[in-house]
């Protein structure tokens, strides 16, 4: 499993992963789930990518070759940031739709979903999820994040958090919250984290960590986390037949 | 969808739901999820219910049937607890199997998952989660909460603070916390939401309580949780390149 988030502020993007690739228990491994493209000058384009391994490695690859393509629809040629989350979607639906047949008969899934995000010079920076069937939806001001894979754990506290006006220092420890509730409830998602702050219009990422299980930051984060939940917990208003003045 | 819980705390058991009932968007009602036994005054008896609606009410009406026979076993006869268990889980299997085929020809999935707790008298309270093919799990110290339902949204806080030791009016608040988060996240969870607490030995309820939208008591809770949150996030740690000494 996988989980991936990204957020989309007045002040830019905040891009996120976990790192852990599972096939069954018994083989769980370490893979980048963030890609950065800067195919020309004038643009910044970031993938995260959630789902089988085999078509998100094969998509990134083909995504890549396209680039060095001089004829062909690339990251490179896209005049609109939904026209890269469009072509994005017709490269996961060819990869699918090349080993479609197999996959069925080993009852195997093939899906994957990607993040598009990042800017085009003199347009604003965008966000997109392509679903497996190549289509996408964009964050909005209303709903400022997009999220990939096990996603349900670290959604509460982005309800509740996320607005478009979020500082985007802010907005990045909330997605390391947000990632941080997902890894203590699902064995399936795991460090390091990857962590990347897009400043609008600077058309190269402003800060990328990679924090791993010993990251200082990443256990200061968990544990101030922690102590304000349990702070919040203590502080809820008693029943009526409480009669201990806490 | 549903969501439930129950909490096994040393001074007794703690269970809650909510009480929206869907099939479609355009078909949500409202129904009570949590029904109380006592057959005879040596035993109290929660049950908790999710799933399919039509299995959920047809179990609880036979397992109410079989109160009246003399020679079934039923909710009267079990010896220990996890009997019930057992008892219920043949009552959920015999319900889904008389209507299995016709389910299947529908595509329907007539599947119900069901809590049952409580205490016979002379022995300690206990809490099982009694799956749609009849075998059950008991909560235990190191997992002294069971869910069912939408339970991802609502598991965050639960592993974060649930412990057996908890005050059973801090495991009520708990519950609360959970069933608030999961209802902000999930359209299908709904109130009024159902609040039960049992204290050890008492053999009968010490509160229960409904509280629907209007709710101080929830209003409360939200709004102190929501705050709580919000400090939290505002106290986490800064990243090394911020310079502002909030």
């Amino acid at each position: 499993m996988t989980y991936c988030l990204a957020l989309q502020l007045d002040e830019g993007l905040v891009f996120a992963s976990d790192s852990r690739t599972t096939a069954g228990v018994d083989f769980v491994s370490t893979y980048r789930k963030l890609f950065q493209f800067q195919p020309t000058p004038d643009r910044f384009i970031v993938i995260l990518t959630s789902g089988n391994l085999a078509t998100s490695q094969e998509a990134v690859d083909r995504i890549r070759r396209d680039l060095d393509a001089t004829d062909a629809t690339s990251l490179r040629t896209v005049k609109y940031l939904f026209e890269a989350a469009q072509y994005v979607g017709r490269v996961l639906v060819a990869v699918q739709a090349d080993h479609a047949a197999a996959l069925r008969e080993s009852g195997a899934d093939g899906k994957a979903t990607f993040i598009v995000g990042g800017q085009i010079a003199g347009r604003p920076p965008g966000l997109f999820l392509v679903y497996p069937e190549g289509n996408y939806i964009a964050a909005s001001p209303e709903t400022p994040f997009l999220q990939l894979g096990e996603f349900k754990y670290g959604k509460p506290v982005l309800s509740r958090i996320a607005t478009e006006n979020l500082s985007i220092d802010d907005a990045a420890r909330l997605a390391l919250v947000s990632i941080d509730a997902t890894m203590k409830s699902n064995l399936s998602v795991g460090p390091p984290v990857e962590l990347a702050i897009y400043r609008r219009d600077e058309l190269k990422l402003a800060r990328h960590l990679i924090l791993d299980e010993q990251s200082a930051l990443l256990k200061a984060v968990e544990q101030r986390w922690d102590h304000g939940m349990r702070e919040a917990f203590r502080h809820l208003p008693r029943f009526d037949w409480e009669t201990d003045a806490r």
